[in-house]
């Protein structure tokens, strides 16, 4: 599955455009039925000479297609439209949280869930965790032995707020990308987005405030939230483009709404992903009401597409807009390495993240910088993205073959988490219970709300190489829900 | 000065022992006026049959005394018993800080004198930053690079709360010499002491609550009080027992304290050390009432004598102490490895932790615990007890001549702190500013109050090694205390 990747590594950055167009053509005809499920496609050369390219980006093309499910290889044969065993499930609507704002009640099953992660024990889909079999850890421990050796004294000393320069020309750079132009003096490095969210709340609301978030929400943002002594008011959100600006808007009207936290790029755990033109409205509908928007992108690289989506803060005039960023799902759990872009509250966020953690180390900061100088990030990003597209399209397809009738699915557009809504008489509670029994672990539904709502929804993480435990244990799964129906 | 510490290192425990006996008895003779200043002290073959102990050992008894500044070498001549040209100063009495609970008003000259600290063009006499020189940074830098050949993935990984388990392992060993009986399951680790103070007041205690903190204290840990919303009442210190216990019961009284806040070894800036006795009856007069204690012991490796105070969670019977530290001030600021033993409160940090950074990350921690497996800690923490001791001894000698008189200075035991008490019409803010026209940085009295008292105080920093320099540098502090009065 991933020997394909390698070729592609080695083409340069024209070949890599055309091996795509050969292969969006053949996509568009698989979609349009003009190359039905099982019928053999035009052979290597056919189709060389009819693009008027090489063999190899022909087989490229294929071999990319092959990653994406779409075709299959059959010995001595040639290439075949995969077969379609699954007709995609319908997906969830908007949802529909409570309209006021309110306390957040939360259990202790989200640390449980956490740690089950890594538990060895446990098959694995309840946290989003990346797959590090991916991940360039070797060049990475070497860049920070090799900055170690060479700046024994900056290794070992803190830098303090703003943090590492060298990262922050590394990460001013790459948000270009993202549509934005900030340089390293816009930036401040803290302990994961996780610190970079808590300082951004702490910059702009206290206790008691109401915050803004998605509905459903990551449980970890709820926890933040919660644990300052904030309230939130759920936003009602399409699980393709996020939430609802009418609905924001009018909420906005009616609650106290002190800030929002949104994951615009690949939400967790819905996947949606608001396009562009809506997130400038969104930008201009808080800006005109002097509300900061803390956006968190820690997913935005992980677009299943060839290009990334921008960010919201890539539309922010006037400073109001927080962008929290970190390296976790892209290359480095461990190294805890994130930042934030504090628009107008940057002299605020350097005096939080002063007393919160005083400085963020440096050793792991100075490493990244490097691994990002020397190269190879971007094409590490092309490997993901490919993996997690097709991890997510096996899992689609898993759960569809093996979930009862009635069940909706996500189509998540990036990212690694699929969000599945459950016949309305599932107990997720229950169900996440049982899977545990079984020594499966999943994330269910009200952990993703403040009055634990989606009792019949679970998030799985298809961030994880697709193995057969993986697929016993979504059989495993649509049987247990089977039982409770 | 450094030269003769190798000799030490080269020696066994046993002749650490010996040599350490030979200089107290000459120290013992100094002290008493046996043997006056400028007087030749007997010859190494003399001691050496007189004690029964070999040459190299009295050697090394005479050049640990030489690095404390009690005898000096003169070429040819033998050792004398150094001149005393200056006789120490009077202390500072015992602090008397307001009796209210307050709101703490704080300027921006913290982070001002911090940023100071990092910046070449200044002597740095402001912050407390140990000296890095000392510091064994290759080999952990080294070991870094071990753990992450040997371990890429773990180094990568997150391994969440409470944080690594080999780190802990080592922590949890090394607290019996502080009087601490714990088990690694007992830590969590956090980004540094400042993480670990942060999530035990926000475990304990909420916005508007009153945090008990000796006066004058850290101004970082002023700023984080302030930062999560609550108030001090500071209690009345001596500059060499600490807090008034009297006065402490008394303000328990009168003000409804949630929480204390306490530095009891060489703090930050007296650096006054709570004797073990007094730290029981601490734990006993807090533990009646049901009050936490968050114990900051990030100085208590750095005493100059020969063994390290106990810190109060050796007398905890309750779980009440909670005990932050970290390796920032011993080993590396750079790698902010902290950790705390939260006692009863040990779910709230872990889940306060998740929220807060989600993790530690796992390479520093792993290098850490590397480095103390395979020894060479405590040699560290000797060789630089001894230098701090000689810092802090020509740092009081330099002020007590160069400072007018009227000038109060205090007597540490440990740490690097200096408290300067200025003749009471001196502004140390004034002062400040004028140092800082003439590129030296020192940090005014009134940063370490919450209302910003002690403004004829100021703390100087004695961790970097001695200079022409800095002895300039104290010169031209000198002049500008006399200008204003």
């Amino acid at each position: 599955m991933i020997r394909s990747t390698e070729p592609a590594g080695l083409l340069g950055a024209r070949d890599e455009h055309l091996y795509r167009r050969v292969a969006q053509r053949i996509s568009d005809l698989i979609e349009h039925g003009t190359l039905r499920p099982g019928e053999r496609i035009p052979s290597v050369r056919k189709l060389s000479l009819q693009h008027g390219v090489s063999t190899a980006t022909v087989l490229q093309a294929y071999r990319f297609l092959e990653d994406q499910g779409k075709i299959e290889a059959r010995p001595q044969s040639g290439y075949y439209v995969r077969m379609r065993r699954w007709a995609p499930p319908p997906e969830p609507g908007m949802s529909k949280p409570s309209p006021r704002a309110v306390d957040i009640a939360l259990s202790d099953l989200a640390l449980e869930v956490i740690k089950a992660a890594r538990d060895p024990a446990f098959v694995g889909l309840g946290a989003t965790m990346p797959s590090l079999e991916l991940f360039p850890l070797r060049e990475l421990n070497r860049a920070a032995a090799s900055v170690g050796r060479r700046f024994p004294l900056a290794a070992n000393s803190y830098e303090g707020t703003p943090g590492n320069q060298a990262l922050r020309v590394e990460v001013a750079r790459r948000a270009m990308e993202a549509g934005c132009t900030i340089g390293p003096e816009d930036i401040v490095t803290t302990v994961g987005a996780t610190e970079a969210m808590n300082l951004c709340l702490r910059a702009v609301a206290k206790p008691g405030d109401v915050i803004a978030v998605e509905s459903p929400t990551f449980f970890g943002i709820l926890h933040i939230i919660r644990s300052l002594g904030m309230k939130v008011c759920e936003i009602p959100t399409y699980p393709r483009e996020g939430i609802c600006l009418d609905e924001l808007a009018s909420r906005l009207k009616r609650c106290r709404i002190k800030a929002c936290l949104f994951t615009l790029n690949f939400s967790n755990p819905l996947g949606s992903c608001m396009p562009d033109e809506k997130k400038r409205e969104l930008v201009r509908l808080l800006s005109a009401r002097e509300i900061p928007l803390i956006e968190d992108d820690i997913y935005g690289n992980l677009a299943f597409g060839p290009a990334r989506p921008k960010v919201a803060k890539a539309f922010d005039r006037d400073g109001l807009v927080m962008l929290c960023d970190s390296f976790t799902k892209t290359l480095s759990p461990g190294y805890r390495v994130g930042w934030v872009v504090p628009g107008r509250f940057k002299a605020r966020i350097e005096f939080l993240k002063f007393v919160n953690t005083s400085a963020s180390p440096s050793l792991p900061q100075m490493a990244i910088a490097e691994f990002l100088k020397i190269g190879g990030y971007d094409h590490h990003l092309r490997k993901i993205r490919r993996f997690y597209a097709r991890q997510m399209e096996l899992m689609r397809e898993a759960v569809s073959r093996v979930f009862p009738e009635g069940t909706k699915v996500t189509r998540p557009t990036g990212g690694m988490c699929l969000w599945i809504e459950l016949p309305g008489k599932v107990d997720a509670l229950k169900l996440y219970r049982q899977a545990k029994a079984a020594k499966i672990t999943i994330a269910p539904g009200p952990l993703f709300s403040a009055k634990q709502e989606y009792r019949n929804f679970i998030r799985l993480n298809c961030g994880k190489p697709w193995t057969d435990e993986i697929a016993e244990a979504v059989g495993t799964l649509g049987q247990l829900v089977r039982l409770q129906m």
